[in-house]
Order: structure tokens, then sequence, then C-alpha cells
């Protein structure tokens, strides 16, 4: 096995992060099923074909890179990411994953490998385009339909099943991505933790034993949109002013089970009519809960509720509220677990073992194979924001942890 | 002097009303300087062409409507309001001041006047385009620049330099509006109450004596984007959960101050990136401020300017405040209100004198000329909203005490 090329993963991932670019300090935008997505993965293709890999692609888009082994009836050894990112986000998040696996098979190019070597890219695994998360991964575990998934279109967009058209897939075939369990002899991500524990820690990487899971809600709020000026104090159903009270219930709430790892965002808000001399008549929320533990989450939801309860009754409004998606926090493989915890004692690393707080492609991968991750370090625990950073050597160390247990699988 | 033409007026404001026309239930969204307030000015100009007035338009796009009177040296009596509408407003705000003051010059056109006749239509009356308000009566008072005017542009829209071009008008030479004092008679404008006052005490005519004018300023707030599965509750900076806070204070620093008719509204949020998986980074509010009583609305300013620094302090971010307008509540000429006041003891109908807690451009008339207003009803207060509806009984009622005192002015 030759050691990891650092200059190589430096360039693409640098290379990838050309794709979507915006204006300076704004990070990258590279939205899922977009034309920067495209044209980033052929990019990223261009790079490697000197692996001569079988390059195909499913009913929904997820591509496939799969170097053949010797015995072609045993499932491959899978690996991948995603390519996407948020609005406004960094180079780091996924595409370490992706990068990272394919410098694996490129430092595994030479050996004799009994099973086939796979590296996977996910599309659409950011909810920023679509409002739903790890959408390629959950229509492949056979988890969600597009059908499901197209609850969530942005103002000014299209719909996900017309940007699937517009990938060149057919919305009605999506169900012939779905894959069946056993599929891969196993599934590996390489990410950035996205948090500060490894950073505050000292630890150069994490071996992921399960990862929380996000419930999506969007609550709407109904009142009386009036003039600004003309409207006194208390003659008022000021749908933003109900909308803030339920934005600091969320913190309240998620704040209140901190101690279980609990977290609630609400990252979007939008109002109509959106005019400064009309009191505000209707507001939306996008809520983002997420924990490791369920009886946590349940807590927090429980309180969610309850605020909407008490502040539709005194504020006069209407509070509805419409899930979109209540994933379970997954554990991933104990024996890979344990592959990775053998390898790091090994290599001497600094190392610990951690639950995710972030979602990945990973979990819905884990219902169908035996599943793992290695988180490295990132700067702050700062990402989807333009000043995401990981230390090429963390990668690298990430990266050659994670070959020496795809090695050992699939020699 | 011809007596009211309900079915003309009534047949002016519903035809005006179809510019802009959004979808079922929406109402109007007719923005000041589009293509459908041209489209709408120029249909009401067909309709009024058998009055045979001299039509002139300044230069930033005011119409003025003129009625030659038998002595020319003597300046005319001036009435008017505006076309434009909020995003989704109704089809009576503006457009009852403009079609009743053509009214009126129907009902006058065959008696013999010494002074001219004036209809003015004001150009970007509301705010809901450059978030600043009475932006055409504005320049002609020669109280702002077109440069002042231009701090308000709003997200994906042309900057308002750029809309006056568009219109057909050289922003090098907005000066060239401004009108000096004493340039006409006299100013009046018939108005929808745009509260409940006089439906709730069952009077048709409000006599307006006072205007109260706004403060609007900006509140940006930076704090932190992150991932919002990865960052623990407590080590977050979110910038929506910190304006949440100062949308509550804003709503509480004009309850405090209600006694005083001083009202507060946040009308716009955005914030940044706007994403269902990053805590918000960015924040930005446009809080709307009014009243009558220039102590309660600085009382209200330094109560938000604390909460501002309080939650500065106890959020980690950064929070700052620009002013886009700050105007001083305006009194109206106590002559014209006895002259109305006389009219409708007179006429016999049920009225009141009474401030307005609504801008107008009335407000910057009143530094040129002596000025008054005429309100009357609008169903359950609602304006700024397709709801928005007066009883064509109501409106000709107005019409028709405005029109005995600008017969008394201009004869």
């Amino acid at each position: 096995m030759y050691s990891v090329n650092k200059d190589r993963v430096n360039f693409l991932i640098q290379g990838l992060a050309q794709f979507g670019k915006n204006e300076e300090g704004k990070g990258i935008t590279r939205l899922a099923y977009s034309e920067d997505d495209r044209t980033a993965q052929n990019w990223l293709l261009e790079q490697i074909a000197d692996l001569n890999l079988e390059i195909t692609e499913d009913a929904v888009g997820n591509v496939f890179m799969l170097r053949k082994g010797e015995d072609e009836t045993l499932p491959p050894v899978a690996m991948g990411s995603h390519l996407d990112t948020v609005i406004q986000g960094g180079a780091y998040d996924g595409m370490t994953g992706v990068v990272g696996a394919l410098e694996i098979m490129q430092m595994l190019k030479d050996e004799k490998l009994t099973r086939g070597l796979l590296t996977i890219v996910f599309r659409a695994e950011e909810s920023a385009r679509f409002n739903n998360a790890t959408m390629g991964s959950k229509l492949m575990a056979g988890k969600a339909t597009v059908e499901k998934l197209s609850n969530g279109t942005r103002k000014g967009d299209i719909s996900f099943p017309e940007a699937l058209k517009a990938w060149g897939c057919d919305p009605e075939k999506a169900s012939e991505a779905i894959k069946q369990p056993g599929c891969f002899d196993s599934f590996w991500e390489i990410h950035i933790e996205q948090g500060k524990v490894l950073e505050e820690t000292g630890e150069q990487i994490g071996i992921v034993k399960s990862i929380a899971a996000p419930t999506r809600f969007k609550m709407f709020i109904t009142g009386t949109a009036d003039h600004s000026g003309a409207t006194p104090m208390g003659f008022r159903h000021d749908a933003l002013v109900s909308a803030a009270k339920l934005i600091l219930a969320v913190e309240k709430a998620a704040t209140d089970e901190k101690e279980h790892g609990t977290v609630a965002t609400v990252g979007v808000i939008e109002i109509e009519p959106g005019s400064v001399n009309v009191v505000p008549g209707k507001a939306t929320l996008f809520v983002d809960l997420r924990g490791i533990d369920n009886d946590s989450i349940a807590r927090a939801l429980a309180s969610i509720e309850k605020a909407m309860e008490d502040v539709a009754a005194s504020d006069g409004v209407e509070i509805t509220r419409q899930i979109l998606t209540q994933d379970k926090p997954v554990g991933l493989d104990q024996n890979l677990v344990s592959i990775l915890d053998d390898i790091c004692k090994a290599d001497g690393v600094k190392y610990r073992i951690m639950p995710s707080g972030a979602g990945h492609d990973a979990m819905h991968m884990a219902s169908l194979v035996p599943t793992c991750m290695v988180f490295v370090p990132c700067k702050g625990g700062i990402s989807h924001n333009p000043a995401e950073f990981a230390k090429i050597e963390d990668i690298a160390k990430g990266i050659d942890i994670m070959a020496q247990a795809v090695y050992k699988r699939a020699k």
C-alpha cells in the first residue's frame, strides 16, 4: 500500500472548491443537482481517469466508481460521501470523504484485492436546496420515496422531481436506485467533525460509534396583516412577534436537554408580506432538532409543542406544524469500530470513540451493511460556513487510518 | 356644484384595482415606479380625458393634473394622493385620494373658479419597494435627496436611482422637482383611516389635525454561522435567536408607550445563510416606530437601544443600527381644520377631529402650504392587506365634504 499523497488530496479538495465559489469571503454555494454540482463532479472524474474505474450512475443520480476485485461474486468494500454544499458553505464537508475514498483507491491500486473497492458520490446530502438531507442515500436505502422528499421546495426554485429530470433522471424510476441489505461488504466514510471536541481535546481521529438524526418540521403562524402606523399596540396579531416567541422556545427546549447532547435550530424564517410598513400576517419557521437520545429528543419536541399551544392562545394567532423528517439516531457497526480502534492503537495516534452530532449518508448505509465513520478535526468546529477548514495533515491521517481498515476488509 | 357620482368613483377605484392584481385572495402588488404603476396611471388618465386637464410630470415622476383658474397669477388649490401599493395591498389606500380629487374636479367642472384646481399623483408613497415612504412628496418638499433615499434597496431589485431612470427621469436633475412654500393655495387629501376608530365610534368623517411620523431603522445582528447538528447549545451565537429577543423588545418598547399612541413594528427580517441545517450567522431587522408624541417616541427608541446593548452582551453577538428616516410628527393647518369642521356641522354628518397614525404625502405638503386631510372609515381598520375595504357611501361623503371646502377656497 502506498502512503497518502497529501499534495494530490489537497489539489482535489482545492480544485473542487472552485465550483460554485461565491464572491470573496462568501464561501461555496454548490447546491445538489445544480449545474455546479455537475461540473464539479465531471472535473473530479477527469482527475482520477488514471484509476480506470468503472463508473455508473443510479436512477437518482448517485455515482459509483468501482475497481473490481479478484472475486467478482463478493460484494465490494464501499466508501464515499457527497459533493454538494449548503448556501455559503465550505470546501471540506463531504469533499473530504469523496477525495479521501479516491485517495485510498490510489493507495491500493497496485495491491491484489479479493474484493472490489467502490467510491460512492451521494447526491443531495445537504438539505440546503430541498429542505431534506441525505436524499441520495435515503433513496438508496429505500427509506423514502421521491414523492415524500418533494415536500420542501424553496421559493423560486424548481421541485425535487423537476431537478431529477433536469439532471437526466426519471423520477418515476427512482425505486430502481434501491439497494438490498448486504449489497456491499461494508461502508466507510471519512468526514470533518463539524464540532469542536477533537480540536479541544487535541485528538487527531474520531471513530464514530453513533449518529444523531434530525427531526425537521415547519411551524406556520397565521396572524393578521395590518397597517404598521394605524394599528395600535394591543390590537395586533403580529405573526413575527409570535414567531419570535417560538424561536426562543425552540432554543430553550434544546438548552434544557443540553446534557443529553440534544440541539435545536431555526435556520429558515419566511414572513408575509415582508414590508416595512405592514404588521406581518404570516410567518413560517423551519426547525432542525437533533440528538443521540430518543427520550431527550421527545422531551424537547413536547416542550416546543407546549409553546405552540401557549403562544397561539396568548397571541390570538393560529399555529400549525408539519413534520418533514423524523429520523432515529443510528448506532454504527461495533465490529468496524473495533477494527479502527485496533489500527489507531497500533499507530499511536491520539483518537477517541465518539458520537456524531451531524447526520451523514453513513446513517442510511448502516441499514444495508456494516458501517463506520472516521472524523478528523476542523478549525473551531466551524462547518457550513466559508471559514470551514481542516489541516491537510489531519485529513491525511484520517485517510491513512481508514485505508488500513479498508485494506483489511478487501485484501 | 354637481353632487358626487358614486358609480364613476367606484368604477375608477375598481378599475385601478386590476393593475398589479395578484392571484385570488392575495390583493394588489403595484410597487412604485413599476410597470404596473405606469399602466395604472395611464389607464386613469384615459378615463378623465374629458376633463381636458393640463398634465405635467416633474423630475421625479410626480404627476400634476391642472384645471386653470380665472386668475392664473393665483396658486391653485391642490389635492391628491398616490397610486402605488404595498406588497399584497388593497384597492383603497391612496387610490381613494386620487380618485376623490378627480371626482371633485368633475363636480366643479362647470363652476367658475378664480383659482385653478390641481390633482397630484405622488410617486412612491409606500415604502414597500425602496424601504422609504412618501418619497415623491418628500423630494417635492426638498426634505430629502435621491442620494439619501437610495439606502433601502431590496434584495434582487434595482436601486432607486435606477428605477428613476427606468421611469424616464434623470436622477441628477431630481432637485428640479423641489417646490417653494406658497406654491399652492392649500393642499387637501382624502384617505381611508387605516384604523378602527371611525368604525367603532360610528362616525363617517375624520378631520385630521396631526400626522404621526415614522422613525425607521435597520438593526444588523452578527453572530456565527455553524453546523446545526454539531454545534452544542451554549456554544452558539445564533443571530436569529438574538433577533427574536429584539423583535420582542421592539414590541415591548411600543406597548409600554401605548397610552401615548406610539406603535412599533418589525415588518421585514432577513437572515443569512437561511438554510435549515445552519445556525443563522446574520440577521437584519427593519423597524418602523411611529407616534404623535415626540417624547414617547424618544422613550421607545431609548428602550430599543437598551435592548440592543443587553442582547449583544448576553448573546455575544454584534448589533448595530442604521437610521433610515426620522420624521417629526406634523400638525396640520388649524384654519383648514375649522373650514371642514364648519362644513361637517352644517351637513349634520357624524365626524371627529383626530390624529393620523399612518404617514401621508400631506405631511410633507404641510411644510409648503396650509394642508388638511379627510378620513373615511375602512372595514375593521384593515389596510395594507387584500381585505382592505371602504364603503362607497363613506367615500362619497368624504368627497362631498372636501369638495365643499375646496370650492370655498377656489371660487
